[in-house]
């Protein structure tokens, strides 16, 4: 997969004292515009693997597709960044009120869905999933040394799909949504059940980040990194645990302790 | 504004051993509409600070605007987060090839742009701007060192206008692309000349950052993290030296090394 996702290029390094001219590794960043029933949809850019996945999650995030039957055909022409989709059902023109933002009624719940699309499709997630702080340390450890050196300094994002045992699946992007709509989409075609899974992730939690979280239905997230106010408030909304700063051997609750044990309480 | 960026919550922190009730800074993530002639434009999620230099970098990063006289009127509304922009002359609607993906000639030169505003407002920087490689190391710490802990710990993203002997304006936001539209923003308001102006970024140099780069005008890009290929098509191509992996005494040069000079030979 590393062959995919970055490429070989030669660069100047400056070692302190003197130019050098070296071989280094680069992250590869591509187009892929999505054709949806024949019409240009979205042109996102982003690392060239598991383009398949990135394409139904992307779709289902954006609420064009619930399941992964809802598309009839699928092409992806990796070479020029194209993706084609047919729908099952012909796509109702949704692009109109896509990006259009949505504001609940003065101060109410529906205040921090910002875009109509996630007021669809974001839902209250009802996991009763648990897990110890050794877990969380463990899994966030895994995720970290599954990522090749170069995954961990080049600046691409990693996501895991994970039980409290092990990681079932990990994906890798430049962009950090695209990490996590390729498990998204992993999940849909493989039809994974996910009251056992949470999501182990490498960047801060947004408010996006933690949309997704609730599109793909885990109940836990797990970051090394922080989150902000707006996700945290999304998080308690719809019923997620947001763990983040897992660095040494502590982390930060923010959000739904209940779902965090006490070591040996299980 | 420190204040404005970050808030106060209270937190469950798990210390190794126990859990501890704690307060803690989470960093502010907020809606932002921008209303262009009474028709809805955009809306992103940003740090609440410097809201009108991010709408008028945003606007003539998307080419909407040119200068910043080409804006007749704007009010801010930053509690319900929404900007009200009239411009001189009226938008002629954009909207419509905004996203729209930009296909050069087969693998002609206009390849690596992406989309169509791109092609018409990031143009190649002429600045015969050099740099040492100290003055390179100098640069990058003092904007780390400007940044408060909370700033590099908390994930905000910090980009820095910058002269080869400090630092002009530092901005900061929890998305990439807005620290640099805030930048844009502020050199077009205060009219600043940039043919002596470099940026320092925290972040990774994808397309987009690249892109921002050259379309505010500087020759010469710092950062302490990785690029990808694509930014690196564009930089070779718009004439812009990328410079990353500022660690310690060295960094990699990728792109027009012309322009970074061994110390004392100035």
């Amino acid at each position: 997969m590393l062959k995919e996702i970055t490429t070989s290029q030669s660069i100047v390094r400056f070692d302190g004292q003197h130019f050098v001219e070296e071989e280094d590794d680069i992250a590869v960043e591509t187009a892929l515009t999505i054709v949806l029933d024949g019409e240009e949809f979205a042109t996102m850019v982003c690392s060239p693997s598991d383009l398949k996945e990135l394409v139904v999650g992307f779709l289902a995030s954006e609420g064009v597709i619930r399941v992964y039957d809802d598309i009839k055909e699928m092409h992806i022409d990796g070479d020029r960044g194209f993706a084609y989709v047919d729908l099952v059902r012909k796509h109702c023109v949704m692009r109109d009120f896509h990006s259009k933002r949505f504001i609940g009624s003065c101060c109410g719940k529906g205040r921090q869905f910002y875009f109509q699309n996630d007021v669809k499709t974001a839902k209250t997630v009802m996991s009763k999933l648990k897990i110890t702080p050794e877990q969380c340390r463990r899994l966030m450890g895994e995720m970290q040394e599954g990522s090749s050196y170069f995954q961990q300094t080049g600046g691409v994002h990693n996501a895991a799909l994970c039980t409290r045992d092990g990681i079932v699946v990990a994906r890798t992007d430049i962009g950090r949504h695209n990490a996590l709509d390729k498990l998204f989409g992993y999940c849909l075609i493989h039809q994974i059940p996910l009251k056992d899974k949470l999501i182990a992730f490498s960047g801060r939690i947004s408010s996006e980040v933690l949309l997704k979280a609730a599109k793909i239905g885990v109940g836990i997230i797990l970051s090394k990194s922080a989150p902000t106010n707006l996700a945290l408030g999304l998080a308690e909304e719809l019923g997620i645990t947001a763990i983040g700063f897992i660095r040494g051997n502590g982390f930060n609750v923010y959000t739904h302790q209940e779902r965090v044990l006490v070591s040996g309480t299980m």
